[in-house]
């Protein structure tokens, strides 16, 4: 039987491999943490290396350069190895990921100027839909949407009957979809898209870092995610972007950059690609930005993703748990896959009042978790620094809440939550 | 006569109403700054409020975003007021110059769909050269490029002749030419750009913060340009664009991204673009450059911007009167427009071994300006931390070394310079 006893999560925390790693965080307060989804915390390297960072324009002023210019390709190099099972010289730091998005699936519709659609899921997450959109409308090209997943997110076969229909340029989908927390099968999807002549970008923003990925062997082509989510390198900071070696030299960026023009300092009269994933490269990168994502790896690299990823899916299970003992009877559902493999690391409990619920253990309980509509309270379990106590925590406020109806006292009306 | 003395410098700073400002800025050493035009210093304010946005991150967490989501739009309207001659919700800070210049050169050329020309100054800075080739490749435009301007830039004539016959779409310039510094005309320009029917964008990179500018007044139409030069927000600080109110509603970003989105966080099925400028936002903004932008402007606004762009022409001015002295009888030549009021915060000197001399000037001498090919030692003089005996200085070495040669033991293969 399953044992969800407080004591219980105490134990697992004393026998957690990475429980040390938490002091690696700024924790200045006993909120319950487990937004780990939206915006990771404060990592204390990251607090050293932007502040070293701001020091070093300081004093070496322009001459700072000379070592900042390589920084989004090192970064780049760094995060391939760590978390991304890329090569070096395949992966860029710089942009947002809309930006990133925006250049790799044009770029993408290029090399497939010969095909009419766009594949999209209804359910990504609104950037990565607005982006493709636009770019269809502009070329007059088709959207394919793919609607009614089941909660296991898109099986690999019905992507398949999806592309033998359509024949599309290009596929992009999200490795972990961002309210249901579904984890897509990389692997058989991408070869299914490469089955069909189509391209695959997948946007890992909510999968990078907390989920093993190797994308080398899963055969991607391109792939574009966030660095303020699992990496924990602060509000804003710049995304990445991978280009499978083999095409780098196929494709193009739309915006033609003077930070992805060959010999950039030569500063010619005309736009000649830079060689490697560095083309896509545009204007002068964020530097302190870049920097912090360099030092939140750190942690990231001593924990070792297959120990994150362990320890995920026992965060998510002992959640499940919880959820199944106590807040299905009361009337919650599951809104996350049940089997681990399929599952990223958030968990979402459906109720009918779940944007009360939200603000209620915000306002009253000391929990942040996010609400992502219509109706799902989004717990993030971030491995470096969420404890088993805390989803314990969380789940048995949360319990509470909807026992007591407490939370009916929240102001009902919607409101902004980021 | 003009005085050239030492102590005419020295004077000069006794009288400087804003020498005080110095002392905001970290200055750590005795190196003579003349680099202003590529990496302004840092300002101690900029110090502070990144270190201040880091704690809000580690501190509030999620919660920050309540404060932070509105940061691109409040600093771009404190910009718009301080040194744009521009309204509130006219500008927006975000992404880089290039990402914006793509952003807005794309919208215009929709919005003249009906004309086949891009005009462009070859001798333009080159991300904005590339980025609109790129744009022009894309749609089969052609590319009407603006060559031999004399030493004071394009005169009003020549590109309301140019427009004349090519009837373009969108006008692309440069305030101030990074090579020259030519400050041209916009009023003028802006006018002959709109006789024929065009849109005109300025890139205001090399003029921000040390010229005046009424983008209003002027009748600009789009504008964009960085904050890391006279700004002094930090390398790879994020960019602003602006937007004259009146073509917000007809123009549209190609990128199509969640904080460009109206209702963003509805998450919406369909794009649908935000009102006024904000809807030229794309993905997350990075917050710490955003908060630097902020912080940077404090000095700025204290001094004013008609007492900086005094003490820049004063400084300008000095400088040419150094040169025509010591340096035109030893074979340099004035790379600079002669009248103070067609000149930014830079003096270029040509001397057949520029880069030599640059290089000696850093590594020999402890002066830092920069080299621009072919031949130009640019010194870039920042009202607000650089003093007259620094411009002094710089040009009493860089005499030293022309007279006596010794920069030739310096390595003479050209190299990055950034």
């Amino acid at each position: 039987m399953t044992d969800i006893r407080r004591e219980h999560a105490e134990a697992l925390d004393a026998a957690d491999p990475v429980a040390g790693l938490r002091s690696r965080f700024v924790v200045e307060n006993d909120i319950v943490y487990v937004d780990g989804n939206s915006l990771g915390r404060l990592p204390h390297a990251v607090r050293d290396r932007v502040s070293t960072t701001v020091e070093e324009w300081g004093s070496r002023l322009v001459a700072g350069w000379a070592d900042w210019i390589e920084l989004p390709r090192q970064v780049g190099d760094r995060l391939a190895g760590a978390v991304l099972g890329a090569r070096a010289g395949e992966v860029v730091v710089t942009d947002s990921v809309t930006v990133n998005l925006y250049k790799l699936a044009s770029a993408a519709l290029d090399a497939r100027s010969d095909r009419r659609t766009v594949v999209i899921d209804a359910d990504d997450f609104p950037t990565d839909r607005y982006v493709v959109e636009g770019l269809a409308q502009r070329r007059g090209l088709d959207l394919g949407v793919m609607a009614d997943a089941p909660l296991e997110g898109h099986h690999p076969d019905d992507v398949a009957s999806m592309c033998a229909v359509l024949q599309p340029a290009l596929v992009v989908l999200s490795h972990v979809n961002y309210r249901t927390g579904a984890l897509l099968d990389m692997p058989a999807i991408t070869e299914a898209v490469h089955e069909h002549g189509a391209l695959m970008l997948w946007d890992l923003s909510h999968s990078v870092g907390v989920v093993p990925i190797d994308l080398r062997r899963s055969g991607a082509d391109l792939a574009v995610g966030c660095t303020y989510k699992y990496l924990n390198a602060g509000p804003g900071a710049p995304a990445f972007l991978y280009v499978r070696s083999e095409l780098q030299e196929s494709l193009r960026s739309p915006i033609w950059g003077w930070f992805g023009q060959r010999g950039q300092f030569e500063m010619g009269p005309s736009y000649e690609p830079e060689a490697g994933v560095a083309r896509f490269l545009a204007g002068t990168p964020p530097i302190a930005g870049v920097a912090s994502v360099d030092a939140a790896l750190g942690p990231i690299e001593e924990a070792g993703i297959d120990e994150i990823w362990a320890k995920s899916q026992a965060l998510t299970q002992f959640v499940v748990d919880l959820h199944d003992t106590w807040l299905a009877p009361l009337g919650c559902e599951l809104g996350t896959p049940r089997d681990p493999e399929r599952r990223g690391s958030h968990v979402s409990v459906r109720h009918p009042d779940a944007w009360q619920l939200c603000r209620a253990l915000i306002e009253i309980e000391g929990v942040v978790p996010d609400f992502r509509g219509p109706d799902s309270i989004r717990l993030g379990l971030s491995p470096l620094y969420t404890r088993f106590v805390d989803a314990w925590n969380a789940v048995d406020r949360l319990r509470r809440l909807v026992e007591t109806g407490e939370y009916r006292a929240v102001a009902a009306a919607p409101r902004r939550v980021t």
